[in-house]
């Protein structure tokens, strides 16, 4: 094991969740920290439920800390901590991030879906445009989603083996999001030029084909945020047809990009979400 | 710079203070916490005293949390948070040290004398039956005085330019530690085997030297915590007349060791301090 370099001087990032042994961002971002010479650590901290609020209180009263990142149960009641919510955030109704300003205010946003962005680029695309067929609208689904709305993605459809949290996804990026058309499909790839597995199903070790309909092709991008296994009998299937694909690694690190920008760290990977100036005062 | 092995197991030990960045601890304490086998690192938080109380209730609330090192200015201020405090603390009436116990109490000691008795056990000696001039009754020379009362020393003779505080220490070893003689005095060697600078005296750049009279020889131990220099003009008179000396850097290292064997980290070179079974519920 490898030790800090912590000094006095070291700046705190936590990440708050419940449970916390499972989180593997500390991995992912501090060597990322340490690559854009900034002295500061992103340490894991289990925060339960019941104790929550005094928590929360007393992280953010470190004048050391940058932010939190903020992972399972905690994305929705971190949110009236925050003075200020990006639009991203807002639609989702949850942040993963919050950082505190020179004000001493603080700022949240949702960046569980700025991965995708991240994994389009890594093939030298982007979300202009795009006709997109996301399967799953769960958390992960609902982040994407908005990510891609805001990021210009011409219309959007939505599938989940729940009906109605498809149409509630749908209506959520019409609400925040309008001149993206968004709205509830089968999961039929044609007509869509990026198919998105946001769902479970492909990880090991059932390794089952995430469920859609019609012919993959070269003009199909496929992305599967699945971490495990590195490459899905989906994104497998997606080669074979010559489709451009991404897999959950490429997610997981457009996703620790994104956050570090937030925090203004190594920014010259920055995403478009961390430098639109599209804070809103939360209401 | 390194950076941390810090995973989702990773554990946490805050070092809470204001200023913060002046510490030296993360980069004394987090190798040996390596060398020690277990995952952990010394995370330095600045809590402001306007925000202590918040502050300190949130950190208690993080479940990884092993416990706070306490530094300048929350040692008395958090005393009120321990639901245990070791003799020490109780003598001292403030402490550097706070651990969760298993169930979920907190016990608190003042470690900053320890590092005086790993300093004496480097020089293969103990405090038992020492006959002790201490010069410098401020923080440190009240923690290292009960340190030593603790420890079995025969007689304390406590020497501060501002006679009330010597005056007042001394009454208080005679109150925690009855066996112990303690009484203020002259700065005069003659009659102790045991001399210890804890005032500033000697730092650089004045490089004074400590105040004293009598003849130094070598049946007297000399150790001055004066951190830097690491020979201070003391030290390089007392090696002239043949005394044993221990320096700043043996003290702080004995400190370390204490702090952390309180955690049950590294116990093998556990002092005294942190064995005895010696917690009495605060009244």
């Amino acid at each position: 094991m490898k030790q800090a370099g912590i000094d006095g001087n070291t700046k705190l990032l936590a990440i708050i969740g419940d449970p916390i042994t499972q989180v593997r961002s500390p991995e992912i971002y501090n060597p990322r920290i340490v690559k854009a010479g900034v002295n500061a650590v992103l340490q894991p901290m289990q925060i339960p439920t019941a104790t929550f609020d005094d928590a929360i209180k007393g992280i953010m009263a470190i004048g050391n800390l940058l932010g939190v990142v903020v992972t399972y149960p905690h994305k929705e009641r971190v949110l009236r901590y925050a003075d200020q919510i990006g639009r991203i955030g807002q639609a989702v109704g949850a942040i993963n991030a919050m950082r505190r300003e020179p004000d001493g205010s603080w700022t949240g946003d949702m960046f569980d879906g700025a991965g995708l962005l991240g994994a389009l680029a890594s093939l030298g695309q982007t979300a202009t445009g795009r006709r997109v067929l996301i399967l799953g609208a769960g958390g992960a689904g609902s982040a994407i989603t908005m990510a891609l709305a805001a990021a210009g993605a011409a219309m959007i459809g939505v599938f989940d083996l729940d009906a109605n949290r498809a149409a509630e996804l749908a209506a959520r990026v019409q609400t925040h999001f309008p001149v993206c058309c968004a709205r509830t499909t089968e999961p039929d790839v044609t007509g869509f030029d990026l198919l998105i597995n946001a769902t479970p199903v492909g990880m090991a070790p059932a390794f089952a084909l995430a469920p859609f309909r019609g012919a993959l092709h070269a003009g199909l991008t496929v992305i599967d945020i699945v971490p495990k296994p590195e490459t899905t009998s989906l994104l497998a299937l997606a080669r074979e047809k010559g489709c451009p694909t991404a897999n959950g690694a490429a997610v997981v690190s457009g996703q620790a990009d994104a956050v570090l920008a937030f925090f203004g760290i190594g920014s010259s990977e920055a995403p478009a979400q961390a430098k639109l100036p599209s804070l809103e005062t939360r209401s």
